[in-house]
């Protein structure tokens, strides 16, 4: 659909996209990104993604240009592609640079940035309405999973596991407690409290797990609890879904081999997918 | 001194070596590594570290040309270099190759094996003679450091933690156990005993380090016992070295503000050093 990259404030064609082999991000896993959706043109929590990029940069030591400097270059960007009033998703990635391979950085290196744009290819109605399966695995990533850097090995690895078992996405534990998907994060109901587990170093706090607990739940009269959730409350939890850019609200029905609940999508889930979809104006095919 | 590069199967100039921005090593950290020294010219232990680069890739999932095949292809390319007969290192990296960005990586890609000769530079000569110092952090690392994988962003923040503190590396613990450097392995030596930390998920276990337990320590009539060093029996130990490619056997007379024994470089540490410099045939300034 587009043959134009974002490249350190420039324009370039798809085909002259490339990096040196020596850029740390493809030696070190030294950068961080972003996954943007857009609505029909309209860019979803864009403000919200470019400041957890600056945050993500920050805490490896990588400086960026502002938030509102980026916010600026991706709406200038997507104009300039086929997605300037489609649902599509904006990839953003910044690395630290190019430098002679070493594992100590040196200071003042000039980041990388690039940005594509791609289709949204939202997941079929069907999962949302019906619900999916996700898989539980040991969590065997690093300590600092509250950074998005591209050092996502464990979570690529995770998810090969997922799909090779017919799964939309795989749950991780870390001693006895969940954490998130690999590239979402989780929510259960019990007894008509909306639970999901605390922000801490161990999990990625998502753009749209906030939308949940700070927007849509407290619009529809409930509260989301944040607290450590037992790998054995998971799997009798009533209702559980996922949440994530591309993943939106996603319904989750079985775990491993068993079914979650009745096997339906509960009425808690649904209410807070419906009201996402309105926050998001979201319409299929566009 | 060279402008060559490998890149999958030809020799390209150092310019032209690009890859793609979704190339799996620049998004995911999709990817396995290797660095090997070269002394006037003579690889050593190429065999075995093209041997661990096959095995690395194969834990990811990654299918490789053969050990045989990377090793020819390794030395025709240092004969293309300016290091044919120098001291020189070799980095090669083989990613999964390039592909539309998702988690789920597709099966069947094609790798993107690159290789890229430099000096050894090899650490100055007082480093070996007088000691280095070290500091101790805690270790944030996956739990699958037995992979020699490009998710090096752990290891890149604590080199940098230790080069701020004016320190040759940062030797990192977990759960009260000290595990290894951010790109060595580390020995101890109490009560005339050679201890390192064994071989599980959580150290990569390098070359150097196997040659030292294999051959260099009982050529010198001593026995290597790998077990858990708990972080304070570090903190006591009489003599610290730590290995690595470019590391060699380095003697650690500091660790964070305390002194290592009598702070002079031990018997058994010289010894080993002895043992390794002639093993490797080192000349300096080659």
């Amino acid at each position: 659909m587009t043959d134009k990259i974002y490249y350190n404030g420039n324009i370039i064609k798809r085909e002259d996209a490339k990096v040196d082999i020596e850029d740390r991000g493809y030696q070190f896993a030294d950068g961080v990104y972003e996954v943007v959706a857009f609505y029909q043109g309209e860019p979803f929590t864009l403000e919200e993604h470019m400041e957890r990029l600056v945050f993500s940069a920050g805490e490896i030591d990588i400086e960026t240009p502002s938030a509102e400097t980026l916010i600026k270059e991706a709406k200038n960007y997507m104009q300039e592609t086929g997605y300037a009033d489609r649902n599509a998703k904006l990839y953003v990635q910044v690395s630290r640079g190019v430098a002679s391979r070493s594992h100590a950085y040196p200071d003042g290196l000039e980041p990388v940035i690039i940005m594509k744009a791609g289709p949204l290819n939202p997941n079929p109605e069907e999962y949302f309405q019906e619900g999916v399966k996700i898989i539980t695995l040991p969590d065997e990533r690093w300590s600092r999973c509250y950074i998005k850097s591209i050092a996502l090995l464990p979570n690529i690895l995770a998810k090969k596991k997922a799909k090779q078992a017919d799964a939309y996405e795989a749950v991780m534990s870390r001693d006895g407690f969940i954490t998130e998907g690999s590239s979402s994060n989780i929510f259960i109901v019990e007894d008509d409290t909306i639970i999901t587990p605390p922000a801490t170093n161990y999990i990625l706090n998502g753009i749209t797990r906030q939308t949940v607990i700070d927007r849509l739940a407290p619009e529809l009269g409930y509260e989301v609890i944040e607290e450590s959730i037992p790998y054995y409350t998971l799997l009798k939890a009533e209702q559980v879904f996922l949440t994530g850019t591309t993943t939106e609200i996603m319904p989750v029905v079985q775990i491993n081999d068993k079914v979650v609940g009745d096997g339906k999508v509960g009425a808690e889930t649904k209410e807070i997918f419906k009201a996402f979809r309105e926050l998001t104006g979201f319409v299929r095919g566009k």
